[in-house]
């Protein structure tokens, strides 16, 4: 069962279960899904109608529909659950692990959530309603509560003892934690320790400090890049008098990172709104048409100015036609030099690499940066001009020295001027506060499309006046 | 300590790192470096100069530094190596894990990996020599062999005295692989899974499956993506016998996929290269330029495609010149409207929910999104033209028809066509092997603004004359 093979063999159990449901045979169909993974399962359900989706739950029934619906987007789980009587939901909720219960009632409607709650036991109840109190784009929204705990004057053969009652809860065991009387936090110790160290050894020898722990309130972001700056398998999460809550592990961060990493692909090309959890090709066109539309609109009207500017220099034109032949190049040239610089400093920000206390120092490479590609492709436009000269004198009076130093000169000006602007806005955004989100590249494009009108007008007017 | 308060004291810990290293003070140093955890002091090292990088490296000595040089960018990591002498080299290279050791060996120049080889233990030594068959891209290149390994014949005592034995060396023991006596893959167990059962259990009887696995060869993008899918620690690696060969862990899977976000990010901006290893501040600015100015150049010359189509039209722009108010509007649109799209499929590409083969469902719902996109666009622009009409009209005889025909009606065409070729250059791209990165949003722009200045034109041209 080799990678390759598997993803064929994955085919066929897809096939099968897809024939299964079409031919409404119940029991292929358990047998289908037995063999594919609830990853997998919960992906093919996106592409389902809802008699295919009512017949599928009813008949893998409240057990393993728990598997899938924690690992179905989030938009389709209410509906989900609504296939479901009480007492195969009371099933459902139940056997949830804890942050995916807290995420379905962040989710429901008021009435569903009310409903939910009526169905769980009381030590849940407790639990979720707690868990519902943080924001969940925080640590604390996104820790499961489920882990080891230990105290440091336990002998190895006691924590075993009290892990061993858990160890079915626990959602790790990788790390586990060692804490006071009062629960606060005061180490960890892992299992491979209390496997390998003789069962009367106290915990207080063997435990290490835990110094790596988030506040409850951390943004996720944050949370998720300190397990992964320091390679955590779990992250420990505590409130402001060091109790502990919980833990992040490291497969909500993987999946936090994702999603940062999409929304600021998204951000970049102005695409606005939220992420969509539905695959690209399951997300309606409807929604695609929301989330691009705002930004088209917005960044049409901005494009008015250029238009404006064109239009005032006429005259300039008017004079020497050639000249249009290079005025997209120098317009274009600041929207990709400075989406270029702008994409590398917001890239950076999200990496906890620059911050909005380093302007001057990025301003200082990106002076560099721009002169140099500035002064690069201007230098490389003056030559091409000169191979060009007998079509262009051959349209115009003009003589190749006016020509290439309005070409090359604004060039020069228009690619230094955009890259240190792309380099900046979203510092500047950051440090106001501001959604660096409209700093995008096509926003920035924009912008710098009319200081290229005016750089490049005003350059021809005043050259071809001397 | 929480995390708000342990950031402000690694704070004063760098700071006292910074002291020492100012004031030359070995002893300060090493108290100030054993508070400060080596994800951190590599980061510091990045800024530090060559005789600062050796009074530290040489103070912390060969044990401490192999931690340090384990985190350190590779470019960093050859230098870092020069400044010590072989007898400490045999430590740090023997103390090193062996995915770090075999990429450090990838790196450096031949004549220091014959060097490096000559320090190396003999099992050591074929150890990295058979790591060093595999492309640093594919999960061979990113694995670590220090797995736990046991046999299925075992008893659950026998088979942690086993670990035991490796478990200073094995990487993690969160999942214990399972071999026969040939060495291939048949299961796995849970390091809990050995704690809690009696030891005289076999463990025959309490191994499951490991059908997650990938061959050697696969790409390392892949294999993050299954570790990501399937919520793994780790995802065993074999050769095409079935014998395994190491695992993935998922903090490699972690830095996998940020790698390749950041790749996508800045091939989406047009940025060229090797992405670089360094943070943005310590790139220089000589790699800054030369990852940004290829592209910068070649889009220059194609943005001459568009000039020229400007020069052509002239007499259009003469008979109306209002006409070119909304003239970088129309082209604008095109390449915002198809950069959108092209971002969105790029990114459902890389996220593995599209391929090639769904090209046909991937256009129609593009042709949808862009139909609505570029008919709300040319609506928006044919009111606003409506009450900009009284200045239009003090500078020219057009009427509100025409004008509002060519303008919205280029913008419906210009904002479909470009977002159904936005949508399908990267398949396209994709399809025949080409590197989809030549489809980033500068370039698609620089591509559509030709089409754009088209049909502006002509549209403006038929409908004067009518």
């Amino acid at each position: 069962m080799l990678c390759a093979v598997a993803e064929e063999m994955e085919l066929t159990d897809l096939e099968k279960l897809r024939a299964a449901i079409e031919a409404g045979d119940g029991s292929a169909l358990l047998a289908a899904a037995g063999e594919i993974h609830y990853a997998d399962l919960a992906h093919e359900y996106e592409n389902y109608d809802d008699e295919e989706r009512d017949f599928l739950l009813k008949t893998i029934g409240p057990e393993l529909a728990t598997d899938l619906i924690g690992e179905l987007p989030w938009t389709l789980i209410e509906e989900a659950l609504s296939h479901f009587k009480p007492a195969q939901l009371r099933i459902i909720l139940g056997n949830l692990s804890d942050d995916d219960r807290v995420d379905i009632f962040q989710i429901v409607s008021q009435e569903n959530q009310r409903r939910f709650f009526s169905l769980l036991g009381p030590h849940d109840e407790q639990l979720t309603r707690n868990l519902l109190k943080y924001d969940e784009d925080t640590a604390g929204g996104r820790m499961t509560t489920s882990i080891g705990r230990i105290t440091a004057d336990m002998t190895v053969k006691q924590a075993i003892t009290v892990l061993r009652r858990d160890k079915d809860s626990a959602e790790t065991l990788s790390r586990i934690f060692v804490v006071d009387e009062q629960g606060r936090l005061v180490g960890k110790v892992r299992l491979r320790d209390l496997a390998f160290h003789p069962w009367p050894t106290m915990i207080h020898d063997i435990m290490e400090d835990a110094d790596e722990r988030v506040l409850a309130t951390t943004d996720q972001e944050t949370a998720a890049r300190i397990l992964s700056k320091y390679d955590l398998i779990v992250l420990p999460v505590v409130d402001e008098f060091d109790h502990l809550l919980g833990v992040i592990t490291y497969d909500d961060a993987m999946e936090i990172l994702q999603e940062e990493s999409t929304e600021d692909i998204e951000k970049l090309a102005a695409i606005g709104g939220e992420q969509s959890e539905l695959s690209y090709l399951n997300t309606s066109v409807n929604s695609h048409f929301r989330r691009r539309v705002i930004w088209l609109v917005v960044l049409a009207f901005v494009s008015i100015f250029s238009g404006y500017v064109m239009f005032r220099f006429s005259e300039v034109l008017n004079q020497a036609f050639v000249l249009s032949l290079f005025l997209p190049m120098v317009v274009a040239a600041g929207g990709n030099s400075g989406g270029q610089a702008a994409t590398m400093v917001i890239r950076a920000m999200s990496l906890g690499e620059v911050s909005a206390g380093m302007a001057l120092r990025i301003a200082w490479k990106e002076i560099r940066t721009g002169l140099m590609l500035g002064a690069t492709l201007g230098l490389a436009m003056g030559l091409f001009i000169y191979f060009l000269l007998p079509f262009i004198q051959s349209q115009s009076d003009i003589t190749y020295a006016r020509l290439a130093i309005t070409v090359s000169g604004s060039l020069l000006l228009q690619v230094f001027s955009s890259t240190l602007l792309g380099a900046l806005l979203p510092i500047g955004a950051r440090a106001i506060r501001l959604d660096p989100a409209v700093v995008s590249s096509p926003s920035l494009a924009s912008t710098v499309d009319v200081t290229g009108m005016l750089i490049y007008f005003t350059a021809a007017k005043f050259i071809l006046t001397l």
